[in-house]
């Protein structure tokens, strides 16, 4: 069969079409008809070669959500038909402690969908059956997406971080992942404060259930704080005063990283040692978390807030996600 | 009633005899006459002043065992006769959250016995009696002040990451605090693997029950891991390269500082997304951890090594302790 997608054909090249060749489907595959795509900025640091370990033509897409039109033989969770979502992971090797854990995002051996194999910016996608997920009934096909790799990055790093209900919970950056931490936290019983620098995204943010907004403008530090916060979640990929954050926490509390700031942080141990704080950083999320991710999502109404684009609108819609314009998460759509 | 101690007149002098006046016991007080004490780098760092914090005359000493002779009127659980031992808390506010919560060591109101008055050099202390914990009968009274501090920095930190049992334990520093994390982490049923700059220190913690020892010679860089930890504890006050000891972590593992460095860690977070790794500091314990602390050294027969001295000694102990020439903690005996 052929597969119609969208593929850089080296780094930092616009995508153009690809078509590839699949062969028969493996036992524990699946088929899915791509219906919809989010953009992440991870595929265009794997557009860009980022991160050193792009394979080109590099199909980019790993917020997908689709159809199952066919299965391996060995499948059984799944049949034709089924609506599921496929993230970062395309697969584990399921033997390991970590994955015999249901830690399948901390195996060694994990591998990526769009670094092992070709992404969702296609007409159809084959992928390890173990890593589709069926996407609730309550959630709509064009704001799915996004849960699987933004979504699941910040539910499965608050609950890596202890958070429960009753808290006081930080988000820092009201973007793509931000506005689905606020939501999470907030709708399971949480207050909410963000870390944003302006106005309007505090506004924004406010809408979508923050309780506070702390304004930092850009490259400054964090006002002394007036409240402590139990978690404080960091969504941002820029640099950040990590102790001007700390002192926002407090005692046990944790800032936990899931946007990685380019630079190192410059740490002085007694800001850990007092109050005795916690540092730690959180990758996506395991299938368990993903379950109940989408459980959760569907249930207390936390649905991310898109823009759609066509499937042929891939270029434009990458452009907008490099400039920081989405409000705020990019989604394609299936012609 | 005068109390004949030892006191730094000014920053950096030796100790020279000072007498106060001890004026009526408060009536949460208890009047212990001193029968132990040990020295603890935090005592030279008081004496010179390297806080910032200290004021003259400075009487030192935090690791007191002694005998209660007197208590104040509200004391119910302590009575002439029994022996007490004191630690780096003198007091906090017991009603803040963190107080109420058991968490006395991290109250915004806590006072350290050194620094808001007298120490332990000297015959007797007065001190607040809910910082007064009995000293179990199986552990020595000359071996029992060390654990008041070095020991439940260790033991707290440990628990506070995580410690439980069957798993694998990092102590980084075979000191004062290191040899009896190697206790502590070992008898209560995990396996322990040194991080230690020589093959003598290395046998000395293969007798304190580790099981494996990495070498990292002073300033270096720890070599590759062969195994995976799931806690490194590091005791020491040194500079370390943090992201090598990351790379000893096992996912979700922890690092946690219970000695300071003197510069701030440079800490890409990337080392922390990568495993879900943590990186959390703690200092001293509560209550409830002491008198834990205290049981399990006594059941599990976790004893400080020590070096006694006369109290009259205790400059001559004092310039060991600096000198890092003490296996693995000094104490003064009361004549």
């Amino acid at each position: 069969m052929e597969i119609h997608a969208l593929a850089a054909l080296e780094a930092g090249r616009p995508l153009e079409a690809f078509t590839y060749t699949l062969g028969g489907l493996a036992s524990q595959d699946c088929l899915i008809r791509v219906c919809a795509c989010g953009v992440c900025h991870s595929d265009l640091h794997m557009i860009d070669n980022d991160w050193g370990r792009s394979r080109y033509p590099l199909v980019p897409g790993h917020e997908v959500v689709g159809e199952v039109v066919e299965v391996g033989s060995e499948v059984r969770h799944l049949k034709p038909g089924d609506r599921v979502g496929v993230g970062w992971q395309r697969s584990a090797c399921l033997q390991c402690l970590e994955c015999l854990r249901g830690n399948e995002n901390l195996c060694a051996h994990s591998q990526a969908t769009i670094v092992t194999g070709y992404g969702g910016f296609g007409d159809y996608l084959a992928i390890d059956a173990r890593f589709a997920f069926k996407i609730p009934a309550g959630i709509p096909t064009h704001v799915a997406g996004p849960l699987l790799c933004g979504g699941i990055t910040v539910y499965s790093g608050l609950r890596a971080a202890g958070m429960s209900s009753g808290q006081e919970i930080g988000v820092i950056g009201v973007g793509g992942l931000g506005h689905l931490a606020v939501q999470f936290a907030g709708r399971l019983g949480n207050r909410v404060t963000v870390f944003t620098t302006s106005e309007d995204k505090a506004r924004q943010a406010a809408a979508l259930g923050a309780h506070r907004a702390v304004i930092v403008p850009p490259g400054e530090s964090p006002p002394p704080p007036v409240e402590r916060l139990d978690i404080i979640i960091s969504t941002i990929p820029y640099a950040l005063d990590a102790v001007g954050y700390l002192a926002h926490l407090a005692a046990d509390g944790t800032l936990v990283f899931v946007g990685v700031p380019p630079e190192p942080l410059a740490l002085p141990v007694r800001e850990l040692v007092r109050g005795r704080r916690r540092l730690m950083g959180s990758g996506i999320g395991s299938r368990s978390r993903i379950v109940e991710m989408l459980s959760v999502a569907e249930r207390f109404g936390v649905m991310p807030i898109v823009e759609t684009f066509a499937m042929a609108e891939a270029n434009e819609a990458l452009e907008r996600v490099r400039r920081n314009r989405v409000r705020y998460r990019a989604v394609l759509l299936a012609e």
